[in-house]
């Protein structure tokens, strides 16, 4: 890629972004954990063996009573996103439940961020504090800690406001074996409300569009919502487990399709959407109308896809519509033994067409 | 700090990031963990506890056999540094030796890291080749694996080239017991090597300076010589214990005098230093001079300070000196019972000044 220039489109999530990790990160990072390509990493902590210990040391009394029962889930995001507020959260917001739900995908328990700055020379001192109010109450919500960070400024016009970085370490219970691989053909596909709130938000703030219905972003940590979808397989008495969960993603950048096509990639399998069940609002979808968006493709910040065996759709689907952050929960799909990673929407009028991922940059600082 | 407008002097390290820290992030993030304000967070991983298995599943073998013997540590710092590429390395290189730094200096083996990407559209491809390249060097050398990340991409004009977040995850042996707050009267500071290296061959680099003696950055990672430090103290017979070294802290923004400061107030004690004995490179001691700052206060990207225990510092000393990057090692004061807080600095003609934080910012992204 050496004469190319970085566009726009390399971070939308899309296309360019896939050839940018494909071919500029991956090969030259490359590691076991690393190449899962999952929304978290899942580490096995084997760092320091015992032998290691010194000779005065080896009583076990002097060894932690509790071990890590579980592996421990690692990932991050930067977030750009502009403007810094809008209908339904901030910035703040965003940093903390964006994070917290890519540990949650991966299946873990969230458990502790952190929150690296940079700031614009000439912010003013009360938007910042606003945006780390915001960080501090979504963490509570969250029931996670942040606890470690940094700040760094530049000048005035090096930077755009604020950006924000937050990394995140969660613990996966031993029962859970979530990951983007592991979609299997029958596996229906489950999301847990309206598509395209997020990016409509921020767009139609950013442009100064009015509509009569108002759009808000649906930036929500999605950790508890991941919590009540295992909850509900386990003690059921008839054989389901959390094991039946079998991918779990939020479709951010790129949207619905982009994050289907890469969980259908990433298993080896087809997916087959039927474009007639899956929830789209009212007013997102008008304003998609409008300026000529496919709501399939816009970001959201509070959703989930759910690839789960068939056995236990119907208990998932019933128990993420109890929970709050899953009450337009829909059965969008199926899983096929079709051509690898290749999505096909079955459309209202019952004709198919293949969806491609995203290849511009459709909305950019999105998230 | 309401009216107030974010500064460059924010982002120096010195009292204004001080306060920025007491008086914006920490009110609003506190807990146990944070509020130590070590370079790293130490975690106790005890999120999944047994009671919360489902019926299915209480055979210990499906535990892991191995548990977490010792604690986590976690760290994040961005790096935005002007210029991307300077004498001795680069945003790269500094992305990974930082991170890995901060880990080490709570006492960690660094396992893990997080890469987050900041890109300016229009940067050369080539270019981000060149620091990718340099991370995964940087990384093997330092035996860390990157194992999550990602790429965001701001508009020309809206970030500088690129900036990286990392964020890093290692394991504290457990009898590691340092902390910025270990400090106790009589210990003796050590210092690995010259002061001011890196941030002077940032500043010559970007004023376009020459002299005669070519300036370049001592970036490097330094979790080897902190091995070194721990195993010059076990299997003694003498009863010495890695315990025995209190704190550890890598001296970059601010440089050595506002590090050696944020431990004596952690700590609550005072610090003498003897000038005469730090140790300075004759080019940065020229350049210093030229320029009118003090090399105490230049940022640092390969040293490190250690409190360490009397009785300890001879054997520590010896250490640091047998390796690759404390070949100049010192030992430059003492930790006294003084005003907690006070860093006195006894000078060449044997007066005593009192040594302040930095106020402004003296080289402004400059890590």
């Amino acid at each position: 890629m050496g004469n190319e220039r970085i566009r726009l489109a390399h971070g939308s999530g899309g296309r360019l972004s896939h050839d940018l990790i494909e071919q500029v990160f991956a090969p030259r990072f490359s590691n076991a954990i690393l190449d899962r390509m999952d929304d978290a990493a899942v580490l096995e902590i084997t760092g320091y063996r015992p032998e290691d210990r010194p000779e005065g040391f080896t009583s076990d009394s002097q060894l932690p009573t509790s071990g890590l029962p579980g592996k421990l889930a690692f990932t991050t995001d930067s977030y750009v996103v502009s403007p810094t507020t809008f209908p339904g959260g901030d910035i703040g917001k965003l940093a903390v439940c964006g994070t917290v739900n890519d540990l949650a995908m991966g299946g873990a328990r969230p458990l502790y961020l952190s929150a690296g700055f940079i700031i614009e020379e000439g912010l003013p001192m009360d938007e910042l504090e606003g945006i780390v109010d915001s960080m501090a109450r979504t963490a509570k919500q969250a029931h996670v800690a942040i606890v470690t960070g940094d700040t760094k400024v530049v000048g005035r016009g090096q930077a755009d406001r604020v950006f924000i970085n937050t990394a995140g370490v969660g613990i996966v219970p031993p029962e859970v074996t979530v990951s983007g691989r592991n979609a299997r053909p029958g596996d229906i596909v489950l999301v847990s409300g309206t598509l395209g709130d997020h990016g409509m938000a921020i767009l139609t703030q950013r442009e100064g569009l009015q509509f009569t219905s108002p759009l808000a972003s649906d930036c929500a940590p999605l950790n508890g919502l991941v919590e009540a979808i295992f909850a509900s397989l386990r003690s059921t008495g008839d054989g389901c487990c959390e094991a039946d969960v079998h991918c779990l993603r939020d479709p951010t950048r790129g949207g619905l399709v982009t994050a289907i096509k890469e969980l259908a990639l990433a298993s080896e399998v087809g997916v087959e959407l039927d474009e007639s069940s899956i929830p789209i609002g009212d007013a997102v979808r008008a304003a998609c109308e409008l300026l000529g968006l496919d709501p399939l493709y816009v970001a959201n910040e509070g959703k989930l896809i759910a690839l789960v065996a068939p056995g236990v759709a119907q208990r998932v689907l019933a128990a993420m519509r109890r929970h709050p952050y899953g009450g337009d929960a829909a059965a969008i799909g199926e899983v096929t033994s079709g051509r690898a990673g290749q999505v096909v929407i079955r459309t209202e009028l019952g004709a198919k067409r293949i969806a491609n991922m995203l290849t511009g940059e459709q909305l950019p600082r999105i998230c």
